[in-house]
């Protein structure tokens, strides 16, 4: 499936900054973190900070896939550690070998291009190449689930600057999944704690 | 359909609270409001707080459509306004007539039963009597989408209560939306500013 033939918005890819599980490999091993693609009308971006082991695999493989879910233990266990190998799906295309999530709603493939790398990050451009689509769940919005997203990026601050502000910030999320999440919401948010 | 032969689960309704729009008719006249349906296992719940379009129409009629949608412009909109008729699709089942939304991604019809009234509120518990499926979209979290629902819950206890504070969080929840929103998000966002 290439570029032409589809458009990521079937898989879940809209306007705005997409929260997604990206994976990308180095070799043999599969890494995945939560990342923001951007979107805008029809172009596609990643911006990655350096240091990361995501940013290492895009800039030596120029190609990364972004997994959609709801899963907010997902999210929470990418922020903080690298998913087991298991939870990854080798996945061959046109000879490329990719590691899509097992557990992924639906996937697409992106080859990077047009990279930019400043001091502290590189931007890429995105090009759709492949996509796959495993389940479509309708799920009412979860303000708890919602309140994970922002605790792990609070908590990936907290954990560069310790600054006590993005604590605060955690605890009033938490007091979001307590009210709102149901127990997949409330057991990942106290992974994020553990994680602290 | 009976309540027998569906799970809400199946319509969007998971564990936790579901951030729905709930809408409810008195007579010929449908109404719409966002409210959260709660569910702890098995059970679903109801909330309302006296004063509201959807307590009267609820006490009244013991029966509701908890509509399922990630367009924060319906969020916006059903928070401050009725919604146009033109957005309510008539449904007949079993010689009752219910109004749920034409652009819902699904929605579950309940009659209210058990219900409690204290001097703020009532509390009904909830059975599912009929629920439909429209199309199972897709869609990446967005914060943005999220920072809509949050900015109108607080902006309902600004209009409310008149403190400042909930002025700062709508505000703040503004620059989320204004990084990781779409046009719809932004084009929602404006609309509660409007009614502030």
């Amino acid at each position: 499936m290439l570029e032409k033939d589809f458009d990521p918005e079937n898989f879940g890819i809209y306007d705005g900054i997409c929260e997604t599980i990206v994976t990308t490999c180095k070799g043999w091993t599969p890494n995945a973190a939560p990342m923001g693609i951007i979107r805008r009308k029809d172009k596609l971006y990643l911006r990655l900070f350096k240091g990361s082991a995501t940013y290492e695999n895009v800039l030596a493989e120029k190609s990364l896939v972004a997994n959609i879910t709801h899963d907010p233990m997902l999210f929470a266990l990418s922020t903080f550690t690298n998913l087991d190998d298991s939870a990854f799906e080798q996945t061959v295309y046109e000879n490329n070998t990719i590691y899509p999530l097992k557990e992924a709603e639906s996937w697409v493939a992106f080859e990077c291009i047009n990279t930019k790398i400043t001091s502290e990050a590189l931007v890429a451009e995105l090009v759709p190449v492949h996509a796959h689509m495993n389940e479509c769940r309708i799920k009412a919005p979860n303000r708890g689930f919602y309140a994970v997203i922002e605790a792990c990026i609070h908590a990936t601050r907290y954990q560069l600057t310790g600054e006590e502000k993005y604590l605060k910030l955690i605890k009033a999320y938490g007091e979001i999944v307590e009210k709102c999440g149901g127990d997949a919401e409330k057991d990942a948010f106290k992974k994020v704690y553990e994680f602290l």
